[in-house]
């Protein structure tokens, strides 16, 4: 179904994605199981910004705009837009004017395997935005695509209505149906990791408190005193 | 005529430069019908700076910034150093002596598709770059080359006299001839977009103000309720 | 030796340790003869850091952080963790539960040839952090590897006692048995380039102060006016 | 569903998937609409070989290829492995035995989103193959992954199921779903392509023929002789 | 004049250009100085290829291959169409019926900044082709560009009316008015390395043919015997 | 020790170097526990030759092939040609004159971390080389460098007197120490997978040979019905 805009996406539950928010892209990602990570590419423009929300989605021909704005009318408050492109493309396809008018719909930020641009302006708005490129190249209006279609960001498949999770560690996606989940998922590993690392700032090594030690055995490593080496000649 | 070295190159006008730093990148680019980038590869060290003024180009072998050398003394006030080499290369060929230099001489800041170093000096003294890369790898002074000949930076042709504009969304370079053209063009464009500011804040929407919904349908894009689609399912 | 962890590996002098940290890492680099670079692809995940420690090293497999627990054991006060990868990994191999281990320990810093995560944290614990990728995956601990054993890192072979050396340039080795000379050959770099900094500030150019101009003329460069070249038409 | 090996997986209509391979990769991505490209990235290790089959999906650990094996057991006459991993990987997960075993079941060939070795081989042996390396490099055997999940290769979704069409310009999924649209579709553009190759050995304009001088009208674009361009002077 | 199709471009002297194809990539570069090479990143489709023609350039919007089908009318028998695009980008812009058209024309070959298509038909014609990328990716036709304006293509500056050489090692553009100079720099470039393949054959080393001993002396380089190093240990 | 040239280097075994040429680059590679391979970025630029020899190593300043001259003469015959460059560099630094003086002394190829050129007349003599990038640009010979010192190639370490095996596949280096161990490893690796090729044609899987059905329950991998799953939906 190229060529669609899909309306009426569902809209996650508001505490969890409060929730996912808190959590951050790492513990998040890491309690799904290791999955969902859109990867080190999409990198943001500022420093410091964490948000979440539901995704709207757009897929845009490369250096064409035009299905962002077809995709802004589907924002509503607490979402983020999410836009990928038909093939690789540097353009800044969002600058400020967009911005501007997605602050008006309350949208929290931009995930866009692309290019943004007026990136001063958007630090100073304090709209947040994830990109593979900072580029001043803007775009035509002139090639179909679609909003809210499944579109595929950065290697990740990214679905109308999933959580997007975004922080200085980059952007993780959250499928609708695997909310609930994850959002208990990352409390469970967010209280292991406070216990670790209380753990590890009075001494314990990973080595003991994950028992390790036996792996390293059982796999072969063996342990050499420097002097003894080649490199001690 | 490789092994040139150009002098006296005509000065733009000083209104027009101040009048292009002013409208920034992204702007200038738009104005002038989408063209004159220098891409997304060359990112500032800094942030929140914007400069224009007089491209001076040198262009140097890989490694090597023999070249640097003879540029600065074609450097006078409100210049802006652009640099290129002859093949694709990392290392880091300006650093703070360069910056020292050219700051007494009033240089307004440095354009280059290779590697600077000494970033946090050039910080420091607030000498703004752009580059390709950040480097600690320093160069030889053995090759020739040229400077004030007509130079190719991550894929644009840059003349000695071009104006050089450089902000956060990267650097635009617009040649001689066109400067007061796009001045104009630049100003009727800012012009625009702050009534669109105005209304997109006012919660316009981009698909009615630039009459993008007969665009769409002519392209045979159609709209859809979620439910009724498989991701529903 | 894969499969084998160090121990004992030698100190270096400390205070040509704190020497070649007040340095820099482009006055080292070029002091050793511009060896010893990382390159540019090792970036900080911090701004105005700067670091120098003994290099305790690890070699994982891509995706898989299990030696990286092994190498903490091995890290003393001072140390500067360099972590290797069989193969390009874009992996977060590391994040904040390591760093408060390695804190724990007085470990200055890391590098590493992959990932990190937790890079708010990292910056909001004051533990700096080179690396080649910001990435929220995580890793498993299924396969050996080896600690101390010489790595190569960006191209660049680093030993267990070697001094690594990091700041907003980047990053630079200085084999243990360099040491010494290069905290004499930076220290020699640095008064040459006071005086040149003097002499710039003061209108000096490099051309005349590092004698250049006959260099440009044995290489056959010459000056031509601009308005006779095919530009100025 | 990470850690999972599906079964039984439909298969497609065997006469659809033989006129797909016939009408080669850039027929059918055209007639599906544009889309369906796995990109340019993946390259066959072989030069005039097309296929078409069945997708047996594999996703793997970076330099593990566990899963791999268990996708073997899943692989029937006439299917194509299309092998993903969880993030980037260079390694050759891929040999001449894996290719004998495969050959064994009938399985056509090889899709795999990171390396392949024993090239000169599988030449040899004329089990043909599609990647994004070519590498000497083993891997280990430790890590879960699924067999037949859906998998992004190349920023492309690929289910078990799906028909993959490869030949010397690349590979093109084709959904179960729209297996016979696009036979069908794929006839029709083969069925105009060749009126127009036709037309075209007979000098007629492809701007005649698809009507595009007024499409350069419209846009604006405008004839100058060269004799009248600055280039002239 | 972005929106421009040039026509009635100067034709080179064929003695020229048939020469200029004789000597090969690598000749043309090294005796023009250095320059012209468009780079390792434009391969051939093919092996064993030589062509040289007139420049026809055409500037595209990434994704869409309208200019090309204006360029094809502008082309003559002999010249060589290169394409480039606004921005980078790796659609297959090119395909057989393009290959037909211009085969028709009697134009010699494809030098693009993007991909190609039909690879096997391309070979199997005859008809020649440099790219970027190989894809089966399709395009649009909706957006202006411009014909026989001066390009950039891969970081090289192209005119209409240039001779455009290109064999297995890539592509050299010769500027229109260099082609005399560039074919007596050739041929005189070809003499030498004659003798010198008759010299190198029969023993003599290029230390001593190009009297590099004393370069290496001067530069401070010494010999040392492999059993009075550390690796002798 | 930068700016010395190493003589007398050692010889390796030549039925060792034999064997190994035979046993090809993936079963060395492996045999030696998965390590010393350049990775999938050096291509050879010819098909189906395979060569094993004594590395002879030079470390060249980008652009600057005057150490490749100084190689040359420590070049005996069997050797393999090894060449670094201090930073990453694309030119075609060692063409056909080159191949020339190496075959007169009996060497039997190159591997070279920057460009080849005259690839189709190295083709034509049955020179092989192995390179990151085929270009025709030349280079100088101005700036100092190395001969037989350890240089780093594509992320490996190769010191002089080393065994280089080059194929298809890529290229392998045998540290000195290891060339005896790595035959014997090789060739009971050669006897392993014959009996495994064997199986594997006669419809054994991996999954049996290799003990993998309990490697895979012990992490949880579970087995589905494609009609069980949401795909089947």
């Amino acid at each position: 179904m190229p060529g669609t805009i899909v309306t009426d996406v569902p809209t996650p539950d508001a505490d969890a994605v409060a929730a996912l928010q808190g959590f951050g892209v790492a513990t998040v990602h890491e309690a799904m199981g290791r999955v969902g990570s859109l990867g080190p590419a999409l990198r943001p423009i500022q420093q410091g910004v964490a948000i979440a929300g539901r995704a709207v989605t757009a897929l845009c021909w490369p250096g064409d705009n035009l299905m962002v704005h077809a995709a802004v009318e589907q924002c509503t408050p607490g979402d983020v837009l999410v836009v990928a492109t038909a093939s690789p493309a540097s353009h800044g396809m969002f600058g400020d004017l967009f911005a501007t008018a997605l602050m008006h719909r309350g949208v929290r930020g931009l995930v866009i395997d692309a290019g943004v641009r007026d990136t001063a302006t958007l630090r100073e708005l304090g709209f947040p935005a994830w990109s593979r490129h900072v580029s001043a190249e803007g775009t035509v209006k002139a090639t179909a695509g679609s909003v809210n279609l499944p579109v595929v960001v950065a290697g990740q498949t990214v679905r109308a209505g999933d959580v997007v999770v975004a922080d200085d560690d980059g952007v993780v996606v959250v499928p609708r149906a695997r909310v609930a989940d994850a959002v208990t998922a990352s409390q469970q590993r967010v209280d292991k990791e406070s216990a670790a690392r209380e753990a590890f700032a009075a001494g314990e090594l990973g080595l003991d408190r994950y028992g390790l030690r036996p792996v390293l055995d059982r796999l072969g490593v063996r342990y050499a005193r420097w002097s003894d080496t080649p490199e001690a000649q």
